[in-house]
This record gives C-alpha cells, sequence and structure tokens, in this order.
C-alpha cells in the first residue's frame, strides 16, 4: 500500500526519439519499384540496386527536392522524375542530365541509411551516412521449423510509446478485449517481477493461471499455469511471450516504427507452437489477433484524439502499470543520448 | 449625428469566455449512454447517475487520458473503456480493476463540473470543482399554459459573440431575411432606448411598426405597433422578445455554448402565445424559424471564414449596431473578472 | 567547368511578393455577379459596374467582415449580403441601411485596386489604394491576325517561383514530358546567353534542332535549327517563345498569380503561327499542351508536397539550371523594393 498510496500525475514528457534500427517495409515489397516511407517523419525512399540488395535513401532529390520515390531504378541508381538525376546506393549522384561535366559533388549527395534485410523485413537505421556497429534486433523462433509464423503490419494510431504500453499491458484486456482473453471477474492475485534487461525491461507474470478466453483456450485446452513475460527493447521492440504447458509457445515480437508523432507502423512477426495442426492454426490465430489488433486500434485512436484535444499527456499511473512509465524513460534517456544504471529487480501484486 | 460621425475600426478583441452556466444538451438527450459535449473547447462528459441526476465529469480518464464518454455507466459511476477504472459523480476515482488496494487517490480524480437539469436542458457549470451560487439562467414563460413551447438545437458557425449579435440584430434581417421580416424600403424613423440591465444589456425599439413580412403577418394579422426587446445576459443568453397586440407575445431565447473558437452551440427556447391554435401555430413557427436561422447560418459561415482568412476581425460600428460592441465588452470583462459601473441609458433613432 | 564545379546548396529563401500588375480572371468572367478571387492571400471581389468597366475591391465589409462577393451589384455598387452596405468603385460607403446620416466615412471605406480589361484578361495592382504608373504587361501577338491565340487557366500546386522555373526549365522536358519534346539519348552540346532585361531576365538558346518529340514536329514538320528564348518578367510573366523555320512561332506567355503561399493560378496565352490550317492547329495545340501542363502539375505537386514535409526547400543547383536561382532573386529584391544593377550576360554550355 505505501508505494500504491503515492501515485503521481505525469504530465505528458516528450519521449523523444530513440537511435537505432527499425522495420520500413517487408523485404517481399521492397523491389525495383521505389517504395516511399516515413522514419520519424523523414521521408526514406527503399529500393533494390541491381545486386538484390535493399537500399534507403533520403527520399528528396538533392537538386529541387522531387520525391526520389517518384521515378524509377535503373542500372542500380535511383533516377529522379522530374531532372533525371541519378543516385547510388550511398547517395553519390551519378547523372545530371543536361550538364556538360562531372555529376559528382559533394552538394549534390542524398544522405543515404544503413539499409538490411533480416527475417523477412527491411531495417533502417534512424541516423543518415552512418555505418551502425550494431544488427537489427533478431526475432526469436521466426521461420523455425516447428512454430508456424505469421507477419502481418498495421497503422497504429498514438505515439510509439503509448502503443507499446498497449501492446504490453494486462489489465487493458479484461475491458478492450472482453471475452477474448481475461475477464473482469473471479481475478486471482499474482506476482509480477519487473527486471532491468540491456537496453529493456521485462514483466514476468508469475502464478497466472490459463485465461478463460477464446485465445487462451485454443493455445492451451487443458488449462493449467502460464508463463508469461512482456518486453520492451530499445528502439522499438515490444514483445509479448507465453508458454502454456510445455507444447504450447506463442512469441508475438511488433517492432514500432513511428511515422508521425502520432502514428506508428506497427510490424508484427507472430510465432506459435501449440498442439494442434498448422493449417488450423493459422485458421485461428490470424482472426483472433486481427480482432485483438482492431480493438487496440480503436482505443488507441480515441487515446490519442483525447491527448490531442488537452494538447498533452496528463496520466496518473498505478504500480499495476508496470511497464508504461519504463518504456517513456527508455525512450526519453536514448533520445538523449542518456542511460541510467539498471534498476533492481522490482516485485508487485496485481490481481488478473 | 455627432455620435455617428465618429465611427471607429475596431480590430479584433479576443472576447474571452465569461465563466457561468451553460446548456450542453437538452435534458431528455442526456441518459445512461454517456454523451460527449465540448464547452469552450473541453470535453465534457454527461450521463445520470443511479437517482437518476445528470453529472458532468472532464472526458478525460485520469489513467490514460481515454476519453470516459467511450464507456458506459454501471451502478451510477462511469467505466473507462480502456482499463475500466470507474468514477462517480464527484468524479472520485472507485475502481482500479486489477489493483491491490484502495483505489480512490487524488492524483485519480477526475475534474466535476456542477450540473443541472433545468427547464428541458441540462445545465453545467464552466468551472471545474466549484459549488456555484447562482442558478442556470430561467427561460421566461417557457412551458406555461397560455405558451407553446419549442426547443431546438443548432451548431452555428461563429464565435459567441458573432452569433449573439446576428440574433439581436435588427438591420441585417431586411438583407439576410429578405421577405420574412422588414424590407429595405417604406423605412420609418423609431427609438431605440439602449439600457444596461444585471450582467447584460437591453434595446427597446419604440414605434416599430408590425413587420411586413410573413413572420409578423402570422402574428399579428390586424397589424399595429410592436413592443421589440433585444437582450443579452451573462454568460450566453440571447433573447428576443415581441408582443404585437395583446393576444401575441414571442420570446426566443437562445443559450449559446462556445464548442471552439469558430463553432458555437445554439439551444433555443422559443415560446409563442397568439390568437390561432398551438396545432397550427407549431406548423408554422418551427418550419419559419429554421429558415431564418439557416439563413443566419449561412452568412455567419461566410463572416467566419473571411475572418480566418485575414486572421482577425476588423469591425467599423454605427449608432445602429445598438448591442454588438456592448456583448464583446461584457464578455470581456467577465472573462477577465472585471465589471464596469452601469452605463446610461442611451436613446437613439434608426430606420425600419 | 571552374563555375560547374562550384555548386552549391541552397536553402529556403522566402522570395516574398512582388507589387505589380496580376491576372484574376477572363474579362468574359466578370460581369455582374461579383467573382471572388485570391491576390496572394488576399480576397479581392471584381465586377463590372454600370459603365461595364471593371472593378476590384478588398473582398470584405468595412462593417462586420462578411465577403461582399456574397453579396450583388446594385447601381454600379456592391451591397454587402449582411447589412445591405453599398460601396463603389473606389471603395466608399455609399448606403448603410437604416442608418439617419450620412454613410460615407473614412472608417467604413473598403480598400480599393487598380483594375484594368487587357488582351481578355483583367488585371488587378497588387497594392491597395494606388494609382500605378505602370500598365499591365503586354502579351506579344495575342489576338494578332496571323496567329491562333488560345486562354486557358489551369490551378498550379507550388510557390509562383517554382512554377516559374518549371515553365521556363529545359532539362526537366526530357524526363517529364518523355516522348512529347526531348528525350534523354542523342544530345547534342549547345550554347546559352544568359542576358539581363529590364525587370527580368531572358535565356537564349543557341545551335537547338527542333527537338524529336510530337510537339516539335507538329510545329516544324522539316526540322532544323530552332530559335528559342525563355524569359521571366517582373511580377509575374514566364514565357516560352519558339521560332521553327521562318513559318513558324510559338509564344506561351503565363502570368502567375500567386493564391496561397503553395497554390498559383496560371493564366496562359498561347500563340501560335504555324504552315497548317488554324482548325487543326487549334485541335493539336491544346490537348498538346494541357497534357504537357498536367504532367507539370503532377510533379509540381510532388515537390511541392516533399519541400512542406521538410519545412523548406534545400535545393542544389548546376549551372544548366539557368534561370532558377535568377527568378528567385529578382522576385526576393523586388518584394523587398530593392534592385541589383544589371548582370553581365553569360554563356553557358548545355547537352539537350
Amino acid at each position: 500500500m505505501s508505494k500504491q498510496a503515492q501515485p503521481h500525475t505525469e504530465t505528458n514528457a516528450n519521449t523523444g526519439f530513440a537511435p537505432g534500427w527499425y522495420i520500413v517495409a517487408a523485404s517481399k515489397d521492397v523491389g525495383m519499384n521505389p517504395k516511399p516511407s516515413l522514419l520519424n517523419g523523414l521521408p526514406i525512399v527503399t529500393f533494390r540496386d541491381s545486386s538484390g540488395q535493399s537500399v534507403a535513401l533520403l527520399d528528396r532529390c538533392a537538386h529541387r527536392n522531387a520525391p526520389l520515390s517518384a521515378g524509377r531504378v535503373i542500372g542500380g541508381n535511383i533516377q529522379c522524375h522530374y531532372h533525371g538525376w541519378e543516385f547510388d546506393r550511398a547517395g553519390a549522384c551519378k547523372a545530371v542530365p543536361g550538364l556538360c561535366g562531372e555529376p559528382d559533388h559533394p552538394a549534390r549527395r542524398v544522405p543515404s541509411f544503413a539499409c538490411r534485410d533480416s527475417q523477412g523485413w527491411v531495417w533502417v537505421y534512424s541516423e543518415a551516412n552512418v555505418d551502425p556497429d550494431s544488427a537489427p534486433y533478431e526475432i526469436p523462433c521466426a521461420d523455425q521449423a516447428q512454430y508456424l509464423t505469421i507477419r502481418e503490419r498495421l497503422e497504429m494510431p498514438g505515439p510509439l510509446d503509448a502503443v507499446a504500453e498497449n501492446a504490453l499491458d494486462v489489465p487493458h484486456t479484461a475491458f478492450v478485449h472482453a471475452g477474448l482473453f481475461r475477464k473482469n471477474s473471479d481475478r486471482q492475485e499474482i506476482e509480477v517481477v519487473i527486471r532491468t534487461l540491456a537496453g529493456g525491461v521485462e514483466a514476468q507474470f508469475i502464478g497466472e493461471q490459463r485465461p478463460e478466453g477464446l485465445a487462451g483456450r485454443i493455445l492451451a485446452p487443458h488449462g493449467g499455469e502460464v508463463l508469461h513475460w512482456d518486453r520492451f527493447i530499445l528502439p522499438c521492440i515490444a514483445q509479448v511471450e507465453y508458454r502454456l504447458s510445455d507444447r504450447s509457445h506463442i512469441i508475438a515480437t511488433t517492432a514500432l516504427t513511428p511515422r508521425t508523432p502520432t502514428v506508428t507502423d506497427m510490424f508484427a512477426t507472430v510465432v506459435v507452437k501449440a498442439p494442434i495442426p498448422n493449417v488450423f492454426l493459422r485458421t485461428v490465430v490470424k482472426p483472433v489477433a486481427m480482432r485483438i489488433l482492431r480493438q487496440d486500434m480503436e482505443i488507441l485512436r480515441r487515446q490519442t484524439e483525447q491527448v490531442a484535444r488537452f494538447g498533452a499527456e496528463e496520466f496518473a499511473s498505478t504500480e499495476i502499470d508496470v511497464l508504461g512509465l519504463r518504456i517513456k524513460k527508455l525512450l526519453r534517456e536514448a533520445s538523449s543520448g542518456k542511460a541510467s544504471p539498471p534498476q533492481e529487480e522490482r516485485r508487485i501484486k496485481m490481481l488478473v
């Protein structure tokens, strides 16, 4: 009670933007037709060069600022539709049609971004003209033989931290997803352990029984205790992991890419192992997941609209908001280049 | 002439927002389904508690700022749709599902607004967490036996002061409502007396003949002199009263609630006594009133759009703009907590 | 090469608005119904008075700021729809219905603009209450017997300087209009002479062969050298002139009127003399011109959107951008009342 008796009201702390690797598209959607994206408001064009490697450049011709994504790929370079200037994968200018002389020049370069295909997604490093020493996040179990792997892209209303908190929040499921997992009755007390990860935070839920809703009954028809972790990992990973009996295992990893201050692209990779055939699993998991996500989109849209009407967030938290404030803090620190020392493990009680 | 020869150009004086009682909805429209409104840009949710009393809270959950109006009323409290937090009519937090411990806490309160049903309308006091010592405005003759009472809600383009001036302005009727009341010919000189009321201002028109238009002919088929007053009463009442012979009496009382800086909700209560049966009166008064109001909406929309293009009002007034500048002054003073001493009665001439 | 080796990146220099004569409408479209226009964001109403002369006033009633263009012309004056105030061609107030006394007063005047019909267009001088000592630009060859004259109005996305540069730019034609005039192959070196005009700048192209595209083949079926000039003349004229053999001559004169910071009205007068019958010429010139203009609108829209996303232009130019920077400089100087001395004639090479 002592801690819980001291909740506080947080006024909007702009969480900023954490540098790092973000997904901008599915690998299959990037090809010879230039594809425009927005990464934290910055227009980015992606395409594949002659060797099939994915390329990411600022989507603005150095000449007259037309979007390069309106042009085409020619000889592995991207050609602007306005005056035909061409840029290679490093952003160097390779052609200024009509000009007598060398096209390349420092003032004519387009900023380029490190770009990699990994696990079915095209990842872009958020800082221009940098060769990052880190690699994109590795999604656990993706495309492993025992797992069904489902990929989906959704446009979520809300800033990254609101979408991440929503994805990792337990208490809202009894209301927004009433009937699909938990319900607001017959609650039992469980323990939650909150621990610092490298560049992230994890909540482990101990003593939780299999949720009674539809999703739980499909994955663990015989009930039993559930192992459950929620994780946020900088700059953009929100991950929910469930183990229900030793035969069912599900990890939903979402990579969140801010488009604008109030719209976040969600690139979800869901891996499932369950004691039912994959062909049946696929027909069930995706519709249920989409129903959950549409419900979340609706409440996030309402939350985002209301925050916009007031001009800023004004949140009050309790101890069962186990990850929301930590996510904001991680983002705030990463965006300003600071980092706190790891926090001590913390244990709280929650009714689920 | 001396005064009239000194007109002045007024640049936009933001008239501000006067604290007080405003209508947000018809009583019949507030029930167990939470209803969202905007009061001067502030989202408000209204509903009825278990005793049937109307309740007004800030439409923002203290927790994650979702609109409470997206939730539902349960046991007389309003329950947020996101995490199920519940708030009572005073805004106190009565449930935080999942939390082990007491839900109520100062940081988890939602601001509440004094709220009363009166004369068919739900009135809300504009300042949060205040027990006002005043009562809502009492609409004269509403629901009295000899009077037909008509209620209507309209969304008017324009700020409160522009809508109030339009409602109380005589000269525009010959143009915007040509044919319905006055016309721009055969004008006669009348006298207008302008007096200070408590928290308001009144213009009385002396010597006016029954207008020749359709509205006049219905209410006073035999002509004669008209007694006519236009009134503005803080914070939001614009009222037009006509007596045509001793058998016809009409008072149109509009309560104006600013939604945004350029949209004003108009809650109109029209009471009519006339020497024709109510059943006939109703079939005539409402269509004529609606036609007048639609014409006013159109010119207010054009005025508001043009002021927006220029960024500010730049008005020139003459002495026959009898109430416009006084309304602006009353609102400006009330919004800044000042009050002028009553002004002396003033008499001018006007051609109608 | 020395100059070309020193390109520079220009960040957005707001080019401002040059005072002078602008077209707001075709003469045939201005009559007894008041017509609203926007001149650099300023609402203007045009109409004809009793003598048939065109009149331009600020489109804002001095009284309550309703748009005069919502009113009507009565006795040669414009009457506001709201309260019936009337204004003459000089903007003086001629009627305040209901007022006992003289309507005219300095505070009740509406700003008026010099306004002339010339060559099928209504030209307005951009500064209010000024009797300009200059005349509107005279469009060469318009309505001359040997020429077919075509007039067209289009709304172009983009600020005036971007639309003017686009209209006068050679290198983009091989890409945006691929197939219609030039192509990006078999290029030959030509010389471009850039000279200062009075209040303008001209580029002359020397040694250019007839373009191979459709437009060239219609106008000069037998090929040969082309005489070609591109001109910008303050405040708003972009002009392209071609002579192909001594029998074909085309001048496309566009008068550009900024509506808003990102939308420009283009009033085009195209005069053509060619060795084919006018009836055939008309059926060909207009569709080809419209196809070219639609392609330009599309790339201008994309450029304008992308500049808006970044908040400002960030252009890199080469010496074959022969007029763009000069147009910006002319506009910047004219808007701030400065003027540079004439620049020396400059010659560069270009591949076309």
